[in-house]
């Protein structure tokens, strides 16, 4: 059994304890958060408090909350030498008080506070200053099902930097494709099929191998089609951006 | 009982065919394509040829060929004033002979060789000139228990280009994550499951709605830390174009 106080109160933290509460391994002794109304609904299903020194001795300490507040909270904590792990992609590990024993837990995913998550899915990248700690935090994921990889600060806010193309910009096409298609009444869903298997697909073959259209085969008369279709400038420079990085992927000029 | 000559003997038509197979409602009685080498192998399952003066009297005439070919192949077919629809997303109806009566038949789908396809799971979209003809399509595509939708040239062009934006482009920025991690020797397995996480969430949800991160948040500090992250020049115009695109879209300057 792991015992874990939980900090913050944002969407991170509150996934965390879902996943937490529904695991036989975890014990959740405390959720933390300056300001308790937002976790005031959970005073019957575990112990709240927005006093830190109220907080009670756990084998771990979680910080879920934003990249600005890790520095400052974790210099608040009043105990020193306790193992004290922040859930940032990008925070560096010595963000956190040197009077700890510092750790990294960051679960790559985006967490919305509707959206619903097999939390089991999650991968979850793990950074620690003392070995013997990644042991603890390892049996942390795996209570919850998930794999671990243990990467590096460098490796991490590559790993967020990636997240944002993969996520942030993916969703930006298809908000772009959106008000694309809305412009001439198309519904938007009869591109969801496509959205899915695209991401599907990557899952068992390299993006590499599964590219296709008219830039990969350089079909000058589509591109130019397509060119001439776009009204809005913003619009038409990303088509010619992307059009030319997969060119360029491709060995096309 | 749709009777169904496939003419072509690519992706597309493969797929169709494995479909129209698995129909009860739908009889494939011949399937042609001018390299008869590459149909060769389903000789024992239908009726295959490469000449097109031995094709039989059918309900449709479907073809699954590459753009630049429909025109010539509409027009040598050696008969007028029969059903003949072709599949493409961007060929204008008129492409077809006029001696026929001219459809289209769009499945809106990234058609790959090996990827494994729910074909029910694809939109079709539907043109016809002569209106008799939609039934025919429609009964033709709930045979295969695809949701079809009515759309004319203009909007079957646009969705066509939407699609290169959701799959094409989409896929490209998964080859950027790729290339970013693996110079940092990162497992890009970390990163499938927010790529699915990301496409599933707009099923449900606008992308307007679904949108997080730092672009959207205006969060300079990581915008700044991520540039200097990224070595590649490309790389870096991507990332500056979609935080643009993402700030206008929520507003931020």
């Amino acid at each position: 059994m792991i015992s874990v106080v939980l900090l913050g109160a944002g969407n991170v933290a509150s996934h965390l304890y879902r996943a937490f509460k529904e695991s036989a391994n975890i014990d959740v002794l405390q959720w933390y958060s300056r300001s308790i109304d937002k976790i005031s609904s959970y005073a019957n299903d575990t112990h709240i408090t927005d006093h830190l020194n109220d907080l009670k001795q756990a084998d771990i300490y979680l910080l879920a909350v934003s990249d600005d507040a890790i520095s400052k909270l974790s210099e608040k904590l009043p105990f020193d030498n306790r193992l004290v792990a922040h859930c940032s992609g990008s925070a560096s590990i010595h963000d956190l008080d040197k009077k700890h024993q510092r750790a990294v837990f960051y679960p790559l995913q985006s967490f919305s506070k509707d959206a619903d998550l097999t939390f089991s899915e999650i991968p979850i990248c793990i950074e620690v200053l003392e070995k013997p700690n990644l042991k603890i935090l390892q049996e942390l994921a795996s209570s919850l099902h998930c794999k671990t990889y243990k990467i590096n600060t460098e490796q991490r806010q590559t790993l967020h930097l990636s997240a944002v193309f993969v996520n942030n910009f993916v969703n930006q096409l298809y908000r772009v494709a959106h008000e694309i298609s809305d412009a001439k009444s198309i519904n938007f869903d009869i591109l969801k099929p496509l959205i899915l298997e695209t991401a599907r697909k990557v899952q068992y073959m390299s993006p590499y191998m599964a590219q296709t259209g008219p830039a990969k085969r350089n079909d000058k008369k589509t591109i130019k089609r397509h060119l001439k279709l776009l009204e809005n400038e913003q619009h038409k420079a990303i088509y010619e951006l992307l059009t030319a990085s997969i060119k360029k992927t491709h060995g096309q000029r």
